[in-house]
């Protein structure tokens, strides 16, 4: 049986370690795979790699270990107790697989820095003898990045490397080593990752296909099925204004409004474009530390129907973004690697239902970025030799 | 220029009144085109008759008229307060095409109720010199009807409406004599209206289309868009709770459970369609007198998530009946003299978008329907003679 | 050091296993003391008998015992996972002494009913040489009874269990079999229990106090802290709709509306009282099995301003009934102590703050009632010899 | 009967002009008192001064007419439609004793300006032979202001007047000319007014009362409604979320950060005092054009019961701003002018109920300051001569 390599960035935080734990759980029968959307039966006929053959490794710069992590998370309600300690070897024998992450570059990537993440992710390839590896990004939101020229210029990159001056984010510098590496990446984060054109046209040049970005697990998702309601029966929506209350690492990252400012870009965009025009309203990412990996969203919609009528709608979210978060990076690994075997490469516009931001594509509505994404799994596959 | 007719069940209710102000108002360039579905660019290809071209007429057993019904509804805030004066004539002009609808039929109904029904159609058509004639029920909610033998055989139907015995609800006489008539019926209540086995069959052989039923335009509109949202990321609904409150007329004739029951059955069947399996909570429908035209809705939803994580999603949905209603009984008309027109007879799966309980299909999911809706009307047009 | 005795009705029950669980883990330093409200400041001079110093025992007719019943809430996220394994011992030797309780007492009570019950608080009060004991009812909710003459009158309530066929409800027997053991009584639930009229006179004659009735620990709470503030600003609220959604036991027994109708009518008479009118609204309690331990409740109120002005406020208040309700059985058990060494008999209405349908007062408004309550407690203590 | 003067700052805008009206209407029959706290029988004794015996002046920098400014405001449903014209003569009569008000200020406030608003207050008082005035100031949310000598020092004050640099908001220089003038004061903005420690103490040496600040309408009331219960019951806020959507001109001005700010750390303040602790979570004031005259509070509140249990509180508050405010400011002049017909001076602690930030008392829990008031106005009168 073949097996498939997803190595993690942030391997050690709240998601990976979900993703991780919960993948050993439904191999090892301990849990069901409600949330995995590939296991609907839409899927049934894509052949796409079992969950049960994911095999794990990934980056982090946290010391703090998988098996602390989970157990943690159980501690907190988000994850069943018992599943830490029956799954701990599975835990431990992924720990040991995981490889120092990069350090702060703020002083510019180099060359060795790169080549380091690239030999890591061949060596776990051969290591575990995988047909394949899907990097997924779960790292940190970053500061959005001024512009420079080895973001866009591929020649101008690689002299940046070689100096040891790459004004390009941590997440790039990821990206980078994974097309180097021929491995499918995925952005699950809002980070740049490879968006720089300079990457974009690597991973053309590579045949390697990747997707992203900023998974849509909570107030967008549920923006993304009510945009377009309002849309199709005309109605008109004067002010939508969104409050996120986040309590986990990323909430405190967030606190940051320097950090903030790319992830609401990518929040906000999705309504524009599914209206038609943008509303009023504010869009609010807070921390508040006491609601631990907990997040809640409330939505205020102002529209007006037939002759002005004022009406509204409002919805509060209450949910833990690892337990929405950890069956995408499942999803999202089997679905990059099985577009990886059919030959694609380049952005997957195909996968734009788990994403806020999605690349390839202006669709944000819910629904027929479904269809899209059914369509291309239902379709005869053409696999590549 | 070719003029379509709109005979209202119900005339002077809430939701006639608003419809008929509207098209009044939109016709002047009094008011924009809100809320109204058929006004959007997917539909400009269809050349559907324009709002402009509708003309109304109706029946109804209320005494209290148009203009008054009019007035009462701007007082409440939820018309505009300076359409009722403005648009004071078409409503007169209106107002004196409006007919006495059918008295109490627990007796049994007539031969001679439907055929005066059927005469009022006729004439209307012909002294407003109209192409054809949409009827759309918009009448109370009726108690769910026993079963009887001409419910199902048209000539058992007949025999029962000769000896004025036909024990059949008010709304099926009225589709009954809009069949006769050769007009395309619009069931936007709950009730039976055409949907008894002997009224389909009558639709067909007349070559008259059909669309119902309970117009979709609250809560259930919401439940729609968002019950798809949890099938597809794979999420289990546990339990959807909700709690409807009505102030209306609709509300008063819902507080009586008798009348309620086939509300309540047609809104719950949506979801387990959409969800693939019944969750548990209530669905309540309350009269709260004190709200008036307002309607105000609560859904509270508990999701399980991966690794039986437990999350909620909740939803106050705050809006006028009319506002919404009225401006889908103008698509409809339009819709319906469309279908009529091409030649199609029985009931139109493709409105199911409009509706709590579609006829013809079991597509509940709001983007489906929309779909199917727009598909339909981007075909190149096969008209009738 | 003098203990009291605390003696649960409904012993093995969600609550009471709080109850218990948590005197047992602040004892020991396990746990804080967060929602007793007897160790605020204001408390500090009573001289109430400490958490420490209280002693359990109980009726119940199930079997799950005080450990299986514990170790359910931790599963379920109720209780920390880690008390009831450290707190086994405890909770093993509370089992112990639990007694069972009155089976079906459809066919009437029996002299040897209430004289076994008496006996069991007899016997718990000598083997644990306590100065008293206190016993609250935390049973399942009782269908509301007829009108019998063994309810008014205490001989012929005599002479009816003399034959066995006393017509009162279980909680009135446990009520009068506490009164004869001269225990003090809460009444934590919405049953008759001490209230019948033959029973209030016992307790006059005996010496003895009670509290009651129906622990006031969500919802009701909420609007006893929400409906004086409408009043004080003299806004009109015109309805007020609750809906109460329910996954315990408690839910199922209120699933039938028999055993719903006295609860729905103790959370009604608050508003009243509070707003000086009943405004409209209906009034739900609904079983959501899928919740489990927890309750989901919402309000709309819709009330009018100056010059007629319409505005809204709702809340959701979500939260588990054992948390809420469990630390105030602590809390009357050390209050209805303190009254019954004081010398008290008959009705507390001080302690009204806790109860939704509050015997001996018709105040309501939560503020008030803590007023009462602390004044009492500041009062210098007079208490009997 | 002697008559009241009150003299609104912001006179023309959406508070005052229905204060204005609203007295107007209740003085004609045409409108009840809903909302009119002082009109509770908890005032009958007080023997304040009538509804009806008001006079309305004031100053104000806007051109936009009273007459105006109400049809405007029934235009967007805030007022009845009916009122305006019914009350153009009483409206159009109050705006002819309306005078201009203070231009930018921030070059200085000279001798001439507080001399100029004196004037206009000594002018009014003679002309409509009142027996006192009461300034209420309702105009927009200043920037916070620095601090300066003539703060606090009433000689830096009256030299920095005399050489036109007294470098004081405008809201203390209006407070200024009502306290020479020997008028009580009213800050029902966040704004400084009387604040400032040399107005302090001018108002305690011209014997005249003022009450402030910030009139508490919305969410803030609800929080001193609901705080107070959490810290009855013990229960541990953890946090405590606000969000307030603005549409109205207030809104506009809060849009602006160094606006807010005052009015923010007024809201916070008290949260802290009623809990003993100050909770995580955000705090937003949001303008939403949109939302017109309304205002739409969300507030999230997540605590911490018994044995560490998490659960939530949420409400949602949709009002129209000067429907809340308008009578409030009627219950405030008729109260400070009894107040100083009792011969009282400075600050009045006894008022803190109508305020966010009340001056002369650390009390922000609602029953407590209805308490205070109450218990004041039921005190037999001790007017001075």
């Amino acid at each position: 049986m073949t097996r498939v390599g997803v190595w993690l960035i942030g391997a050690r935080g709240s998601v990976a370690t979900t993703a991780v734990l919960g993948a050993l759980a439904v191999r090892s029968g301990a849990a069901g795979r409600t949330g995995c959307v590939t296991e609907r039966p839409e899927f049934a006929g894509a052949r796409l790699p079992g969950i049960g053959d994911l095999v794990f490794g990934g980056h982090d710069v946290s010391e703090t270990g998988l098996r602390e992590s989970a157990e943690r998370l159980a501690g907190a309600g988000v994850l069943p107790a018992h599943l830490p300690p029956a799954l701990a070897d599975g835990l431990d024998r992924t720990e040991r697989g995981l490889r120092r992450g990069l350090d702060d570059v703020s002083g510019g990537v180099r060359r060795g820095d790169v080549d380091r993440l690239e030999a890591d992710l061949r060596e776990f390839s051969e290591r575990e003898a995988l047909e394949r590896v899907v990097v997924v990004d779960l790292s940190s939101t970053e500061p959005r990045p001024g512009a420079y020229a080895e973001h866009t210029d591929a020649d101008a990159l690689e002299a940046a490397l070689d100096t040891g001056t790459a004004r390009i984010p941590a997440s790039s510098a990821y990206a980078y080593a994974a097309l180097r590496a021929g491995c499918a990446f995925v952005e699950f984060t809002p980070n740049t990752g490879p968006r720089l054109p300079a990457l974009a046209r690597l991973a053309d040049r590579s045949g390697v296909p990747w997707a992203g970005s900023d998974g849509k697990t909570g107030e967008t998702l549920v923006k993304s099925a009510l945009a377009p309601m309002f849309a199709a029966r005309a109605l008109h929506v004067r002010s939508w204004s969104s409050v996120n209350l986040l309590g986990g690492g990323d909430g405190a990252t967030l606190a940051d409004p320097a950090n903030a400012e790319s992830k609401l870009a990518s929040k906000a965009r999705g309504l524009e474009h599914m209206l038609g025009h943008g509303p009023d309203g504010p869009l609010h990412i807070d921390y508040v530390p006491d609601l631990g990996d907990a997040k809640v969203a409330w939505d205020h919609v102002s529209f007006e129907g037939f002759l002005g009528a004022r009406m509204s709608l409002q919805f509060t979210w209450s949910g833990y973004d690892s337990a929405l978060a950890a069956p995408l990076v499942l999803d999202l690994a089997r679905l990059a690697a099985h577009a990886h075997r059919q030959g694609r490469s380049g952005p997957l516009p195909e996968l734009a239902f788990f994403f806020k931001d999605p690349v390839g594509t202006r669709e944000h509505g819910l629904a027929e970025q479904w269809r899209a994404l059914t369509s291309w799994c239902a379709a005869p596959a053409e696999e590549a030799e």
